[in-house]
């Protein structure tokens, strides 16, 4: 299966193209679009959202993850192995999370370029290529090598921030729930926010953070926008309080 | 087939995450969304969206229909069979119009849980391996019981408002044309609308109602957006003079 | 493949039934989303977006162009074999770049009606099926008769205008680059935009213009949304200063 997490959106012309790209050269392996909105042209974020959702995915899994505002300049291109599942896009820090969390990681710099390279839209002419390749067992090293570039090390393990506004207006963080104590209290836009176990167990209208399905730490309101209510957006800060 | 009707979203993970389990679960059943973008944590007009779609597909089709703002809490899960086709969903009244409107119809209530089960995604963890089974023809009633429960007797057959606001900013009644006189008017925020029957017979920026192309009566403006021209939302009362 | 281009969103019901017409109707035939976003009910900035995209494909794709204000009224139904392409939808000069580009053509007036032909809703019920046909290799000529109508032969061959706004913000023009001299500046909304590579290339937030990947002008900001920073739109006038 090959998993697409990018900011490209749906509608229009990228992910359909990338489609078409894994359709002629994998045909018959399955294509998810997992986020096509993830945060735009913004690999910090991107990068804390892939690492809890890619989780979820069976080993085998390939994802084409291209969150890539340097495309066309100096980022290397790569593709990293961790746990079995394969990743492949920009080396701009947006594989960095999946790769710390991972037992066992590999990072590889793709050196193959394509007959016909783009300047703007490496996802389909590069990246979709070689995750076809990926997705049908053939290996890659012969285009690729170590990767000497590409780490974050400087960012933290949980980013203490909102990294993701989902369609109902609830605000993901970049904190990993279970690490978090359940009694603790989240702090944004100057609001703090009680922790909850479900929706339903809450008044119409009241914010509470809990534990979202892919292991998030996730601000809500029942019935309501914690976005707009809260003024949340990505990069917001969070605080904890225990 | 399996149809999706949810109020998801397509852009973000929710409808990915589903379309990931239902690939692995029912490989090669072909996954088609139909809605992504239901009445938002609305089961009430969604249920007459929901009756006046699902008549269009054909017996055999499985719908996972999900508009769960309970999810989590006491609602059952349900599968209702109505006339051939499946429903699997929340039994917060959402498959109400639809097995109201059968000729034959039967619900269960699902006592399968999986091993694993998230407090808020529900779509994902139970009800889509449940839509899965019933799409490759395996029956699911040693998992499920006769429902007591999930139905809405108070709600009407039509539903008298608006329930949703498409695209192109056409609004849809939950009333079925055919049950309105072709030259009733339609009385909607304060404003008269006449019948018409395609756009193009309509001065541009007029509005009319016409009979859209899955029976329900739906208020539009030629080469403009009704919502904005007429300010249409979702339980919008519509008023019908004869 | 069956490319869907089409001002008809996602989201919504519209796409979600033709797929499964064409699930029927062509079962196991790949069906890519190019564009559910193109200008809405406005088919000629239409025409060079379908024109500059269509032209990435390899012959054999059938693309289904539906961009139709006029559905139920006096416009013909038309197929088009361009260079090995076929495109299917209304004859309202959707085709017409297209067609006008190719090197080999003939555009056909689709006789053929399905039993139940709804008012609004053609992509539905008369251009899907068609398409499925041509995808499976069918012939439609039965079913059709040479054109004479459909054509805009007062339409230029680039369109000085813009015809998208994308993801991002950034705005389409209808001009090919490759008919451009590279140092040319753009003037759009008053502003005199210069030429440039890559995003990187460029300052966060300066306006810029470059050959997108499929060979159109495309006005972008660096980090930025050309569309809200120039006041971009779909119908501006675009200048070349050379």
């Amino acid at each position: 299966m090959i998993v697409l997490f990018t900011d490209f959106g749906l509608a229009g012309p990228y992910t359909g193209q990338v489609k078409a790209v894994l359709c002629r050269l994998a045909p018959g392996v399955p294509v998810i679009d997992l986020f096509a909105d993830a945060p735009s042209r913004d690999p910090r974020p991107a990068a804390y959202l892939l690492a809890a959702y890619a989780a979820w995915f069976p080993a085998g899994t390939v994802f084409l993850a291209v969150v890539d505002p340097g495309v066309g300049g100096a980022r290397p291109a790569v593709a990293l192995e961790a746990d079995g599942r394969w990743f492949v896009g920009p080396g701009n820090g947006l594989m960095e999370i999946v790769q710390r969390r991972a037992a066992r990681a590999r990072l590889l710099e793709i050196t193959w370029r394509p007959p016909s390279l783009s300047a703007s839209f490496h996802g389909r002419d590069l990246f979709a290529p070689i995750a076809a390749r990926l997705a049908k067992g053939e290996a890659i090293e012969a285009d690729a090598r170590p990767a000497g570039d590409g780490r974050r090390p400087d960012w933290p393990d949980d980013l203490a921030e909102i990294v993701y506004i989902d369609h109902y207006g609830n605000a993901m963080t970049g904190l990993r729930a279970e690490r978090l104590p359940a009694e603790a209290w989240l702090v944004a836009a100057g609001r703090r926010v009680p922790p909850g176990v479900t929706f339903g167990a809450v008044a119409p209208g009241s914010p509470f953070w809990y534990r979202n399905s892919n292991g998030l730490a996730e601000i809500a309101v029942n019935m309501g926008r914690a976005d707009q209510a809260l003024g949340l957006s990505i990069g917001v800060p969070v605080g904890v309080e225990t």
